[in-house]
């Protein structure tokens, strides 16, 4: 045990490698390890980047990610599939042009995907993210495919978030409004070369104009423009980062913010060990007969939840 | 205790609004009585009714209810408003024509508003239904306020969902495409009497065409046409419920449906159980010494977590 944690913590990239793979695979000595690694944790600054597929994200990533070496970080990335089971699968395609980055031995990069469950997939995020930040990385950087819930969620263990759209996308907006705009810190406009590029940042400022919650927050979501082609903005993205980073410690947020999330984090470990207990005391088939009784009326829910709850020894049922 | 149970099955209406009040105020005695009214329920057509703000939706349900007690039904409403902690606030107030039917012995028509936190809004619509159900309610309406999370989650408990959308209303469109596109059954344009009405039901026609999960589904979305001030529609929008309800009937979904809603029924009523016993052994002091010493990283979540599950007494913690 000790190895592969002294090794990680010395900045061994392949002991990294092994532990996010026992983190993926929910391997049992994995959160043994977690458990030791949690003491060097929590000096990255840890970045969310989301936004509608087509949004140019990847490449964005890529630009950010040779900005930071630029100014000799230490940089993690994490691709988020929640719709996929495999990872490396099409979101390691997409990003090739990272590849290219990937020599560095100073830049990580990974890819993580669902294994059926998507609170499993937060938590994977989550201890990845960990064991990332007791190597030294930092930033780490989260990418996610989509704007859907499982990402959403996802994206609660970033510090940071920046919520990409690229121009002519103009039902994002209305996506972002109904989904995602409580999440975003930053908000970035990809392609700025492109035409309809400064409607959409336009579009940007009047939602954030109409935005009453957001108002009343010490905040103001900065709208930054990028263009990766063009090599544009993202110098001044990192900075935006920096600002919000600054923001968060000064404000007392990071704090409030980290206790928030270390709560949500021992629910999540409770409601695991509760799961794990009902799949080992009432197999698939006990399951299957117990709803059958319950949808047939001969058994009521209330009942039969007891009786589970008293089955994993649960106080007081 | 058969004394409030017998009367509401007897149909007492000051029984069943007894019942619904001690649901909502999560009383102890509330699951010994719905124990024994999961027997007498089952029958009910459970339709939900979505859609943002000024939609229409309370309206439409008004001349809904009028027309199922044309068809001599007994018509239950539950209004739920996650926004809200209280009950019969602002939503009450916009139904104030629906109160002009609630002389009527054969309607019951509740407000339901959030406690705080959004699960125990879920439960407590469920538990309504269930004793409103049994009371021998059919069909059961249930209206909420917007399309957001909680909306979706108390959407869950319906059999049949209407989402409504009114003319003019375009950005809704794109809010349906995000957020609730996966759970509409029925879709409804409201106010066909304003302009811009038949640009929403192409606008709507399109989208179905787009989905391509859809497509493969036996059920085609039916786009129905209505307006509450022509009365036009009611009647055909009360025909595709029915529809729908003969459909996942012959198709076993209503089935297959029941026994999903009952399995996670069982994993919220054992969550529940786990929070509670965790509240009761846990202080919220030590609560925050515990998030405290974690976020501090003087201790790890994972053995954190392992103790509580040994203080609720977890098999194998």
């Amino acid at each position: 045990m000790q190895n592969i944690i002294e090794r990680l913590l010395q900045g061994d990239r392949r002991a990294l490698a092994r532990m996010v793979t026992l983190i993926e695979n929910e391997a049992p000595a994995a959160s043994r390890y977690l458990a030791e690694l949690h003491r060097h944790s929590g000096n990255a600054h840890i970045i969310g980047v989301t936004g509608s597929p087509g949004a140019g994200k990847s490449t964005l990533v890529a630009r950010l990610v040779r900005e930071y070496r630029r100014r000799e970080c230490k940089v993690g990335v994490i691709a988020v599939d929640p719709t996929s089971p495999f990872s490396g699968g099409a979101i390691l395609g997409d990003r090739i042009r990272m590849m290219e980055l990937a020599g560095d031995p100073n830049i990580f990069i990974r890819s993580m995907a669902s294994r059926g469950n998507l609170g499993g997939l937060s938590a994977s995020t989550r201890d990845a993210v960990r064991a990332m930040d007791a190597a030294g990385y930092d930033p780490i950087i989260i990418e996610t495919v989509g704007t859907g819930q499982a990402e959403v969620e996802v994206m609660r263990t970033a510090q940071t978030v920046f919520v990409v759209v690229a121009p002519g996308m103009g039902d994002d907006i209305q996506a972002i409004k109904a989904g995602i705009l409580e999440i975003a810190d930053i908000f970035v406009v990809s392609k700025m070369d492109k035409p309809g590029a400064d409607q959409t940042v336009a579009e940007l400022a009047m939602l954030l104009s109409l935005d009453s919650n957001r108002k009343q927050a010490e905040w103001r979501i900065p709208i930054i423009k990028t263009s990766a082609v063009k090599e544009q903005g993202i110098a001044e993205l990192a900075d935006a980062a920096q600002k919000h980073r600054t923001y968060l410690q000064e404000s007392g947020m990071m704090q409030s913010r980290a206790q928030r999330q270390v709560r949500s984090e021992l629910q999540a470990l409770i409601l695991q060990a509760v799961t794990k207990s009902l799949r080992e005391a009432v197999s698939e088939e006990e399951w299957h007969e117990l709803i059958d009784d319950i949808t047939k009326r001969e058994r009521d829910p209330y009942s039969v939840a007891r009786e589970l709850e008293a089955r994993v020894g649960l106080n007081g049922a």
